[in-house]
């Protein structure tokens, strides 16, 4: 009788599972709790199949935002709270409900320190004084509680606890996430098509989750931003370095996922194999980074872990091939123990025995076709078919009859029998034993494993980015700290890399400067000239939407630290980048188009600041047009008068560009178009002034419109020209 | 050595593992080949899962249409047309490219005649001389190539081949099919919040898969319809009678997956034991339907084939509890065969005797610890731990020594051993021969078995229909050949599902009549005094799309067969369904939205037809104010003018009600509001008449935007509005 126990319970969030897993994706398992009020939410999550652990504090309205970026498969809510819980936050994930107790702030402080073996948890970064903190690593306490309830195995893997703080990185709501198509595509979800997708060069899936979390977590700090340039820099200044840095990580096995089984107790001999191969090639990556100038590649080199005593065990002892199992056997090298070896050849020796054994009676009997064969009735017999029944010698003893054949046996044939199945099973004994050493060994290096594998991380994703940047001839963008933009010649990142080489058309792109605060102060400085405000209008297919998406990735990729596609680009830090361009998602939920615009503008001007970036595409769509207008130009009044913030604002209200005049913060800009006899070019060019035409009817024809509808179209469109009417524009306040 | 052959390459559209399938769909592999000009093409599609075999010929701007409607997992292409193919059509879905000559026709036909054991394909309803017949044989007879490549078993459960004729069901291309929503929600393609939702009330997962089906292919014949709808009424007249045919439905099984198993061999024992339940299940099912008026309940009573001899054979052998694999042993009944039940015996009294001796042992021995066991490599053995070395009797034979006890034989233990282990080997052979015997007698009855599954779907179907007819109060609908519309107080069937019960606003439906091309003859019908275009105005969340949507939901319903939600519906059968409602997912395809919108447009004007029903929501958004308006004025004439379809139009373009002063056609209706101290409430009533205001920057303060941003927008309005300028409109022609 085998005794059964629930070993583990598996679930979306806590799937370690390979075949289950993207490599190049983490796999998030979260927790939240809000405090009393319903004004703050602690928020923790892990990646069990890599150990990597964070929490954060949030205000209840940028949850689903953060939800948005980190896309965890499961959320741990207490059961008193999930009933008021706001839908959107679960919609979509596994959703499990733990008992408040495991949320206690107090007790999760403790299973906290418990299982880091702290006394505080200030060591992480968190303070046991502030109310948010302690919400956090309620959060955190709470995904333990979870984890130790449910895995019944070492976590010592998750081996940290990393603070998010809001302030430190670019906000990136939702909405914005999802229309930039930053990870995922609007129409399939798909990685291709996406910004990650055009970026993503890396070679270890350690590097692809990294770059992954840069994206969603982009930097604030200029410092770091540059710190992170200047290594991206000196990569794409040194292609031969950067070649040999990349093939040398293909050979890198992923260490974070590796040392999660080890620590979990389900590795295998061929895990441990690749743990050993990873840790061969590290000496020849640090060669290599030996003598770097930038501040990161230094500290990469200097904090990769050769692991020396580990990799030598591992590479005497384990063969090159070695199975997923430790019970298929047969891994550990011949010559790595000498018990084992002795084992062997008494095993394959009773194997040769039998083989000669059979040799040796197909000869003294005359019976060809005799075979020995094993079963579990009675061990290894002799079988010989019925034709040859006469000839079987008087001292075989029979002990089964089949259809076609008999079986016999015989004393020398039970003799080695023993030899050969007694020796099969100590040699199994011993490679398991030998197995668990090599095990226990790796588990003990596991802390050493897991702070190299950040830098491994670190370098293929910096090494990605200099591949791309060299590729795609992009430019390192100056970082400022002033609400500047200033690109020369830039391009769409995902765009141009679907159009043949060449054929992109690059447009610059120049606002913002002084934020209006401080603007009498500063009125020398040279940016304070460029407009804040920049209402881009033209026809449909031009390209508008490209334009000003483009400006928002462009920003978004010098906030991860990453070379831009442009000539050249000086960029001040956003603190929030808001993008609304083409269809939400939330149009589908039913609720009206133009209540969820209204939603999503209310969103950005309750929240932007002087240092944010705004990227609006026909806000005032869906309702009357005079209402749309309206409202149009009083939230460009709005972002112009209160906010102060970078914009690009795409509308096809020609009416708006009037003001313009109105206001000096604002510029028109239109896309070029040439009519050449009746035919209509887009040049893709954006340039100064604004668009008198929007071409619907040309497009609506290009479309496939019947003829009769477009020219009566035309027709209508002249009798509204003609009656003189054009919309009086109001003035601005 | 074992040898392995590959056995099934299993791709996507082939898989049959349940685990890996939904019950409730359909899982298609799909082949298509296109002509030499590339005008039509041939589609084929079958369920490998359950032997569901179609194809049509089509005209190449349908393909996408269709292919969204049956949403194969696999298609299979020939490798020279591969590259030409339009992306679209396989997006999504894993694409298999085969040799050309696997389309060849001459040679499809002839693999398909074979496999059906035919001469010729007349007799499934293809006609050999018509070359758009030819072309979907094709694709027919490269889908069965595919099976017979990659399957290596027989198919034989795939009996029949079916056309699937146009002109035999309402069109619904593909933008449509998502924008209602029918099967897979916009949001996240979950089945909940469809229309399919709603309806499925199925309690076999064939009943699922036919609902889903003919939601695919609603019908067009009238008479076919009412058939439908008879046996609908017949089962809401009578609850008691459906409510026990669901009963006895839901003890049923998933016979044709059941069937697919047994053909392909992969059936083991609790497979063939539920197709022995299913059959004992039948005959209270046909003395429920013995009787029955409508046409579709009487064929049903009288083509279930209770296959009497099968059943009796597999209730007389299986047990009530079977295992999966036949290799588990134990399924065969005690009494059902005496071999069987005489080697069981013998088993179970050798495991008795080795129970009796250890007992026996260790009282003899005084080792109370003493125990017998197993191991391969001497087979039964008693052990004996070190603390009672001392008290093993000599005659025991010592085999080996572990660390704590020692394994001893005796000569006894190896006599009875030898009885044990035979008995158990004989006692497998033996039922593994059993099982086969009746696998091969089911095999014997698929085909009777597939016939009875085709009557067990529809019924189940049709219960599902009753059910909620009742359960949610529709009613019948008359089906008109005339192209009416007459919907009384109708509901939204998804939308009112969600809502607390009477809160949903009903609202009237009545367009179409007497077709242009007919007028003058029927002046004197009453229904030619029904407008054929509604222009609907009305503020945003006053619910213009879902009165819209709900109109047509209720003509898609009436045609499968359905009741409808509604006090009273009269509905003429339309040939085509067009619905732009919401937002596309197009849109994320990073094409204008405009574009797609003038696309979508110019798809409709060109296809529709007097008889066609056309629902749009605010068509020329995304372009200038009068370039839009141009083209929605010129979209409603046309529609007017050339074809005359029925036509619901809901837009913000005020302008545009002028129209139904001018054209006979048209009549505006909008959704009422009541102003009450400055609050606005909407009614969700659609009215006679036209709106004049929108209510947009109401809207914008109920989303939340600051209210110095909704204030100045009202004031901008303000000026709009006392500049006294409204558009001019134009005159119609």
């Amino acid at each position: 009788i085998v005794k059964r126990e629930i070993t583990r319970i598996v679930s979306r969030g806590t799937v370690t599972d390979d075949s289950l897993l993207d490599p190049a994706a983490s796999n998030y398992l979260a927790a939240l709790i809000t405090d009393g009020d319903a004004q703050q939410v602690g928020l923790a999550w892990v990646d069990l199949s890599t150990g990597a652990f964070q929490a954060a504090a949030l205000p209840v309205r940028d949850v689903v935002d953060q939800l948005a970026r980190i896309a965890p498969t499961e959320i741990v809510v207490s059961d008193e709270q999930r009933a008021e819980l706001p839908a959107e936050w679960l919609t979509g994930r596994q959703s499990t409900s733990r008992p408040a107790w495991a949320f206690n702030q107090q007790q999760a402080a403790e299973r906290l320190a418990q299982h880091f073996g702290t006394q505080r948890l200030d060591g992480f970064g968190f303070d046991h004084e502030s109310a948010t903190d302690r919400l956090s690593l309620a959060a955190a306490g709470a995904v333990l509680e979870y984890l130790t309830e449910t895995q019944k195995a070492d976590l010592s893997h998750i081996a940290s606890l990393v603070p998010l703080r809001q302030a430190e990185s670019l906000e990136i709501d939702a909405a914005t996430w999802r229309s930039l198509e930053v990870t995922r595509t609007l129409r399939d979800g798909s990685r291709e098509g996406t910004l990650l997708g055009v970026l993503d060069r890396t070679v270890t899936p350690m590097g692809a989750r990294r770059l992954g979390s840069w994206l969603a977590h982009p930097l604030v700090d200029a410092e770091k931003i540059d710190e992170r340039l200047d290594a991206v820099a000196e990569l794409v200044e040194h292609p031969q370095l950067t070649s040999a840095v990349r093939d040398v990580l293909k050979g890198i096995y992923d260490i974070q996922r590796l040392a999660a089984r080890v620590t979990t107790g389900r590795a295998g001999p061929r895990d441990l194999s690749f743990v050993g191969r990873t840790l061969a090639a590290l000496p020849a990556l640090k060669a290599k980074l030996t003598g770097r100038a930038s501040k990161l590649l230094a500290a990469i080199e200097e904090q990769v872990d050769l692991c020396p005593e580990l990799r030598s065990k591992l590479e005497a002892m384990l063969e090159e091939a070695c199975p997923l199992l430790a019970r298929e056997g047969g891994f550990i090298r011949p010559g790595a123990d000498s018990r084992l070896d002795e084992l062997r050849e008494l095993m394959s020796g009773g194997k040769q025995w039998m083989a000669n054994y059979q040799t040796a009676e197909i000869e003294r009997t005359g019976i060809p076709s005799m075979k020995v064969g094993f079963n579990k009735v009675f061990g290894y017999y002799l079988e010989v078919t019925h034709a040859h029944r006469d000839k079987v010698p008087a001292e075989y003893i029979r002990k089964q009859t089949l259809k076609n054949a008999e079986r016999f046996i015989t004393p020398e044939l039970k003799e080695y029998e023993e030899k050969v199945l007694s020796a099969e099973e100590r040699v199994q004994d011993l490679e398991m034993q030998l197995f668990t050493e090599l095990r226990e060994l790796t588990l003990r290096h596991v802390p050493r494993l897991l702070s190299t594998a950040e830098c491994l991380a670190d370098l293929d994703a910096l090494a990605s980015l200099a591949e791309v940047a060299r590729a795609r001839d992009y430019v390192r963008p100056e970082i400022a700290d002033a609400p500047v933009l200033e690109i020369e010649a830039g391009r769409h990142p995902v765009v141009e890399a679907t159009e043949a080489a060449g054929t992109f058309v690059p447009n610059d792109t120049v606002c913002g400067g002084v934020a209006p605060s401080t603007r009498a102060a500063d009125e020398s400085q040279p940016t304070a000239a460029s407009p804040q405000i920049l209402l881009i209008t033209g026809p449909n297919m031009a390209g508008k939407s490209t334009y000003i998406r483009q400006t928002a990735l462009i920003v978004l990729m010098a906030q991860i630290g990453s070379f831009v596609p442009a000539r050249k680009a000086r960029i001040g830090v956003a603190d929030r980048l808001f993008a609304r361009v083409g269809a939400s998602d939330e149009l589908a939920r039913g609720q009206s188009t133009f209540m969820v615009e209204m939603t999503e503008a209310a969103r950005i001007l309750n929240t932007a600041s002087e240092r944010s970036l705004v990227v609006l595409d026909e806000i005032g769509r869906g309702t009357s047009t005079y209402d749309g207008l309206s409202l149009a130009w009083s939230i460009v009044e709005y972002l112009h008068h209160q906010i102060g913030c970078r914009t690009l604002f795409a509308t096809h209200y020609h009416e708006l560009t009037e003001l313009a005049d109105q206001l000096p913060g604002v510029a028109n800009r239109n896309v070029m178009v040439r009519e050449h006899f009746g035919k209509i070019v887009f040049l893709h060019q954006i340039v100064e002034g604004s668009a008198d035409r929007s071409y619907g009817i040309h497009v609506a024809q290009l479309a496939g419109v019947p003829r009769a509808v477009s020219e009566r179209a035309e027709e209508i469109l002249a009798e509204l020209e003609q009656s003189g009417h054009r919309l009086d524009t109001p003035h601005a306040e």
